[in-house]
């Protein structure tokens, strides 16, 4: 899905594109927990109203995140899947009321996050008595900075050997670039990942929150068709 | 002060203590962001009355921090100055609150944001109508481990340049280890910064948080002590 | 091939069972590069006469490096591709050697140097006369030491984007444990790499140097075979 | 000194000037081992030698670096203190030469490495049979780019617990900007260490490197007497 939702007409035509490729998860964010000030800020409840209409009317599940404790109980009502943004990783009061939801939730990395530490935070959640959480690389901060962050696969590699939870990858917020983002979705692809986020967008130059990275309709559904090989040649089907 | 209030007896002590050497704010945790759910989380309610009542017993200010927005509200009724804690930087529910808060906000850098990123996060909190903070540096992750951070002088010296804030500097998170503070302390000292945190306990090896950085009551006399002539070398003096 | 040559019956039985797989380049070290003093330093001359005669008897090229300045013609005279290892990159003595060589140089990214300090590296080849230059990702070191270096392959989207030199990336080094280089192999295979370094040894734990992350024979075979359809997904083939 | 020797009157005036204010060591470079092909590669053997004659005229000691191992031993036979830079610190050749030869060797720290790798680069010159080695911390790479390194003065604090070889610090480099020297210098002095590197050139803005942050003579002198009160406080004296 794309980053935000910002309006009802940019998440419907969207979602119709997403759902005809047979896509069945619309992710994108009402609370938007930017860094700074004068960004733009998500539309808020009114976002999350759009969302779960838009997925209702597709038939598809809505995934999204809460910025910080105070609209954790909304998000929890609102959504099929609850995201714990980078942001909110270390944010125990997300983590406290996602961990006895009773929803699976997808917890992202924080860019700045051992893995240790990553794991530690789905210990709160699992810890809570809520055994679906999903783990979501999304990139790290390193001292390269030609790329928005480093998506560590290594990292990846290390939670699949070490851990039972499923893992997804994100390569649109690591990369920052929409050039990259097909190259890096194929190599999680090709890892046997649980589930990638790629965000696209009708139109990405007039997208309000991370423009760049995000791919139009056709460079999605060109790479969702390329993807389907690569699954089959590490034994994983495209759902 | 120490890391965090432990029972009362452990901040009356410290507290009397860091009084008589002329120490005027004591600073510990109630509620403790710890990244794993197994380790100590603070004694919440109960720590921040202790810390009110030793505090007043001294004349001494209280600092201390909110673990999420939930309790923020509570932390921002009693402290004198409000702690946000590094990991909290990004959790917008506290910038919004401490921005609307009216007493001094003291806010530590996350370990992995840059210096841009720490400057907007005083931005939320200066747009919200608060214009008392202070940034505090307290170690960036790199990938040096030997020590447990990397305490970022260029990022105080580049903030004392460019900003108009008070910059305190915290040694005791950064190095990790009770040997180097009291050096890193002195350097900090020498940048003519405006405030340091440092870590002491009446028996370091029994502290339930942090425990291989705190100073015992002695070494934190004789690196105050030490503290004097490099204040007056710079043209400051210890308050 | 293996990290380091070991002695000729090892470079043998390696070269033999890589040569009945398909593969043409047998790769491995005489002038070893090694952080500690106390490490193992390579067979030196012997290694490099070893590895050629053992290259010879099955019609592979030698792909080697030099560990400094002192011994690049000799390893220019040997080698068949002259590999610039990740510590020497910065080496000025050797890149001037390199660049006046004549023959393809393969030119690792050393672990703390930026994207574009690797393509300046590039370029004081290149700006020698020679123009066959290989540029290889193998892993920078990010603060994540779960794995011993960060694998960035955003970097080699971002250098099939901007540059028209062939790229290769050596999963072993950036993974440093043998469980996740098949994952990662495979990751890399799907962005359309143009080579692959990997380390094989016929007994890993007897490996004397970097002995964590080398496949053994059978590791080697099955991951080669899940290559073919992956790059045939991605429009390559195995040679 | 200058960061390198550009002309033998640049070199005279800058040492003149030093030396009326005590100081003892003239330090710049000859070979220069620029990252970029197109960037001044410094006067070479000339540069040596205007260094050699500016430093006997004032009876100041030479400390300067070897791009790589083909001049090393042109910079033994003229310097009084061999500099090993950041980027040779991985350089056998250098580091197997210097280690034979019986000067003190002053070792900076390569901004990827580790401070064990730092260690394990001074072991190599001391099993050499040379006990004189100086280490010198330059600033780390880390993902903070608003300053060109991260000066590591926990790692310093390491260093001297741990180890016994003398450390010096070089705020210049890591900062890259004149504004933020001074405080930087007065902080590792506070530290008590055992010497400086500190850039200084009669016009910075006209410097052939390094530009942004060489101070000019008059900020130079500045800074210099500031720094009695502070090495005083911590029991050293300036020489």
């Amino acid at each position: 899905g794309p980053c935000s939702v910002e309006s009802r007409e940019q998440a419907f035509k969207t979602a119709e594109h997403l759902h005809k490729l047979g896509v069945r998860f619309l992710r994108a964010g009402a609370f938007k927990p930017r860094t700074s000030p004068y960004s733009f800020q998500g539309l808020g409840a009114d976002g999350l109203k759009i969302l779960r209409e838009t997925a209702d009317h597709f038939g598809m599940k809505v995934v999204t995140e809460t910025r910080d404790a105070t609209q954790v109980d909304r998000v929890i009502e609102t959504a099929d899947i609850i995201q714990v943004g980078a942001k909110a990783m270390y944010d125990h009061g997300i983590l406290h009321a996602v961990g006895r939801c009773g929803k699976p939730v997808l917890m992202k990395r924080h860019f700045g996050a051992t893995l240790q530490e990553f794991v530690q935070g789905a210990e709160f959640v699992l810890s809570g008595g809520n055994s679906q959480v999903i783990l979501c690389e999304r990139g790290i901060r390193s001292f390269e900075t030609k790329t928005r962050f480093t998506l560590d696969l290594c990292g990846v590699a290390f939670i699949k050997h070490h851990l039972n939870l499923p893992v997804f990858v994100d390569p649109s917020h690591a990369m920052g670039y929409a050039y990259g983002v097909p190259d890096l979705t194929r190599a999680a692809m090709a890892m046997g990942v649980d589930g990638l986020l790629i965000e696209v967008h009708p139109t990405p130059k007039l997208a309000l929150s991370d423009a760049s990275q995000q791919l139009t309709y056709d460079e999605f559904s060109s790479l969702y068709s390329s993807l389907k090989p690569i699954a089959a040649a590490v034994g994983r089907t495209l759902k």
